[in-house]
């Protein structure tokens, strides 16, 4: 039986999770299904940000570093992020961006594993992710190799001479998840180390890097997150880890004692070991108002949702949009897929950019690829069904067949 | 003869960049002298960040990366920051930290100069500098090493097998003021390279990169810049440069296609080759609001002035300070240092917190120096004069004597 626009209300009269989409800023008109590209503005960060400017810079000045905590952030927010993710304290920090992070651990992977010469990653990974360990392997001169290997034959390639496995848990085209618990074991039985990148997991899917054994994890503050433009992103280093291997970008941050200001460095044996320099405070306190409703959501309950969503949205294609040349790029079992679905289509890029035209905001991907994203918090299940009216009637009236802008867009 | 405070008021009623200071929130009874360290918020990004915040963010969400510019926003901001340092537009990136800036910089050079081993650092150097190329040097294994020297032997160090200098033109605690083209000079008349560290130059002193012909520099945004807490920093490098060595944190955005989304790193011929990830977009837009202020005031005149102020304050010292047990740890003559003053007093520390207790804000760097910063856009004559009474009612008091603070305070 197709579902109707009243079941799709009905749902929404019945989730848990819909007081949440209060807490959000969303524009009139628009359904927003890109918030695995920019999460939505918790309506808190406009008096939170104001605060930190007008209160924290403006009146307290220089003695904000101490009196309101900047000195902390990286700290606090990181354990914020522990508890998404399944770490402990003291095991994850806010600071940088993903790729600069990822650039740190895998250069501590690589000095914990000096008799081995081999990065394990996928060849359609997010291009950052493959650039960055090809900046490492280029410029530690020779000694160590990328090998690269399709998602369907990731496990048969993790062997002995691996010596870090960097593999992004959910594919940002696709969607699809790695189960982390058996990669991480699998890497783990030939004596690789692992590092995953949650870019697209973090507040997305349950994640328990702790019970899966995971020794590193990156993962971005923009998107599943809600924290702001370019949101710092956030590393993790298993407790074991610490204090046993370098990291090269040995800013004053990472010392162990920063302020005694020592000609000579001496690395801090805590996490602190993975910091660098001092952060942007503004950008770091909204994403602590994206953080602070997280916590506060039931991570399984958005979950459910998120596959429930995801799963109306295929369903709905399927009875509205079978004959418009849409092919499937996600798993199509909701488990084996994260937040997102993408579908193919020859003229996908004009038919996103009608979409978005129309208040339907997705995005693209080159060269096909076009992604919707369900962000449980502040999606609907009647934007479900909206969406994909929108595009029906879009493709009814071949409206989006001419191209108007650059194919310059989004941003992952 | 004396100055008066009668004197001081005289000159701020003369002083043609009185205009500015009504341009930044300043606190009530605070005389601010860290200027240096953390610069003083302009009225103006109360309302930039906001707009940033809620119509940006909330309202345009992921298209504002291109309709509200964000993706220009390193550029921009680049070329803004070019104005004030003698650099071409597309010659300045303001992106990351000035660590991580100065190891791509640093390591670009290496790369430069493959038969060169040295980078030459001063030894009393701002920390991070030095412990950001020990972690480049130890990555790098055994090839490379840092030679140390003091600021007076400095040019004597400048032998040809030096592949980099990598100086802070002022430096950090005596605001000593390096000559940006005799050091340049004799770095390339043996054949090596240069980078800059311009943290405590960049507003608060003319600076000419492209006269002086240097290669590479970087340089903070939260300082005489005006930007915010943990503002981006900026980089520079001489076009002559662009395209013709690598550089090892290759992200995305340093790709020559980013949205091509290839499987294999092909750097960016241009500027863009020193970027790495997305940036932290509300801090960017707080430092631009730094960046407008700055381009509007006479960099001479603010030069003048900045001399104007540290003499006076050291006059006044001299006159109302003299047998408190100071010494002056700068260079004598305004000439030769930069925009801050610095003592040294075996009680620094806890004369430096009575002093801020009485509303007076300079900073404290271990051992036992005592730094104050003149931004001449917000800090007047009778300041000045102000703050030297307050120093000396302290001193008659002996109420500095009991520290009950953590020495973990300033940034830098």
């Amino acid at each position: 039986m197709t579902l109707s626009r009243q079941d799709m209300i009905a749902r929404d009269n019945d989730d848990a999770l819909a007081g949440f989409r209060d807490e959000f800023e969303l524009p009139e008109g628009v359904i927003y299904l890109d918030g695995n590209s920019l999460g939505a503005m918790p309506k808190a960060a406009k008096k939170r940000v104001a605060d930190v400017v007008a209160k924290e810079w403006g009146r307290d000045l220089i003695t904000s570093w101490n009196i309101n905590g900047w000195f902390d952030l990286p700290h606090r927010l990181g354990d914020q992020t522990a508890k998404l993710v399944g770490a402990q304290a003291g095991e994850i920090l806010v600071t940088d961006s993903t790729g600069i992070n990822l650039y740190k651990l895998l250069a501590m992977a690589l000095d914990l594993r000096p008799d081995r010469s081999v990065i394990l990653m996928e060849d359609s990974n997010f291009p950052t992710d493959n650039y960055i360990a090809q900046g490492l392997v280029q410029q530690l001169g020779g000694h160590f190799e990328i090998r690269f290997a399709s998602r369907e034959d990731m496990q048969d390639q993790i062997t002995d001479d691996v010596a870090v496995v960097a593999l992004t848990q959910v594919h940002y085209k696709t969607g699809a998840v790695f189960d982390m618990h058996d990669m991480t074991r699998r890497a783990h039985a030939v004596g690789a180390l692992i590092c995953w990148d949650l870019c697209h997991s973090a507040g997305a899917l349950p994640v328990d890097l702790g019970a899966s054994n995971a020794d590193f994890a990156v993962g971005c503050g923009y998107k599943y997150l809600n924290g702001g433009p370019g949101a710092p992103a956030f590393l993790y280093v298993a407790k074991r880890h610490h204090g046993q291997a370098g990291q090269p970008l040995t800013g004053w941050w990472s010392h162990a004692e920063p302020f005694a200001f020592e000609r000579d460095y001496r690395p801090a044996k805590t996490i602190n070991q993975m910091l660098s320099g001092t952060q942007p405070i503004l950008s770091m306190a909204a994403l602590e108002c994206g953080l602070d409703i997280m916590l506060r959501a039931d991570m399984r309950a958005i979950r459910d949702k998120s596959m429930a969503l995801g799963q109306a949205f295929q369903d709905l294609m399927t009875a509205h949009c079978a004959d418009a040349g849409f092919t499937l790029a996600s798993p199509s079992e909701a488990a084996h897929r994260a937040s997102q679905i993408a579908y193919t289509h020859p003229h996908g890029y004009a038919i996103m950019r009608a979409l978005i035209e129309h208040g339907v905001i997705g995005d693209f991907r080159a060269p096909d690829i076009m992604r919707f994203g369900f962000t449980p918090l502040y999606t609907r299940y009647v934007d479900v069904w909206d969406a994909v009216q929108t595009l029906k009637t879009i493709m009814g009236k071949n409206t989006w067949q001419e191209p108007r802008f650059s194919r310059r867009e989004n941003v992952t």
